[in-house]
């Protein structure tokens, strides 16, 4: 049971969001443009990003939920992105993006971490100002999913299957906002 | 000078949507919906609950522009406003906002350290489910505005003067997308 009287038995965000579609709504674009717009990262390194602070949350529902999307769209690849989530930067992870996990790590602990040392360091493996953006506002938009789903004990499938059709849907379908009548 | 190349001058969160509006334009409108738009709390709760949460974070900015913000919905009543940044919870905050402000607080950390005897207080206090969620969804989304801010270091003014007119504007123009053209 969740900590308010959302729809039982849907999981994560979606059961909050039908609780309350005025900000779910937000919530969703939000999600969409940032992991599935115009970007210099992939999807991949997105979901990434995503699941990587959802682990450094603890937040299952989160981290399973786009770990999956991640190995769907590597093809299953389950050595990058659990090596990843493991915070061992495995070979495959390009220089580049050791560099942006780097930060989006200190993001997910207080903003006031990243040092110019950890910019210069992205900056001098190739990234971009706008690869440190969204690098950083995607590590904290996912501090603040992870609080969201958390803080209401929102349902978190306990049966890791569940969340490969999951993440599928997510890399098919992007995030679009659950219907609510 | 901010992490990345934002215009130069502009504080706070403006700088980094007029940087990235595509995104912008969605935290903008989150924050509208949020703290203007329809909800059990007042104004001036909201924006002591997002006050709450930036000082908790050390975000100097979003601290000092919604404290202003609640300060003036509040009749410029520092007492109220500056005690609850202090998290002394001086009289004049409802047994409500008070068990509110607990799980804004612990949300802030993590919200796998929100418990059911902090839901049944909110309750026993007479908080709706809606005053929980959106408690719950302001504190989190501030997780996120604090730490994007922060992470990308921009530019946060040091007199304390400037908030002022600063928190008037969001009460009374609410949260408009600054002009990027």
């Amino acid at each position: 049971m969740a900590h308010i009287n959302v729809p039982e038995g849907v999981p994560g965000i979606r059961s909050l969001v039908m609780f309350r579609p005025e900000t779910g709504q937000y919530l969703y674009e939000l999600a969409q443009v940032l992991l599935r717009g115009p970007s210099p990262l992939t999807e991949a390194e997105r979901e990434m990003i995503a699941a990587y602070v959802s682990s450094r949350n603890n937040c299952n529902f989160c981290m399973k939920s786009h770990a999956a999307a991640a190995r769907c769209l590597l093809g299953d690849n389950e050595y990058l992105v659990d090596g990843v989530l493991r915070d061992e930067f495995p070979d495959g992870v390009s220089g580049k993006m050791k560099a942006l996990l780097k930060i989006a790590g200190k993001v997910q602990q207080s903003g006031k971490n990243v040092e110019q040392s950890d910019i210069d360091a992205a900056h001098d493996a190739g990234a971009t100002d706008m690869d440190i953006h969204d690098t950083v506002l995607i590590a904290a938009t996912f501090s603040m999913f992870n609080r969201y789903v958390d803080g209401l004990d929102s349902f978190t499938p306990a049966n890791d299957e569940e969340y490969v059709p999951m993440g599928k849907r997510m890399v098919e379908k992007g995030y679009v906002l659950p219907k609510t009548s």
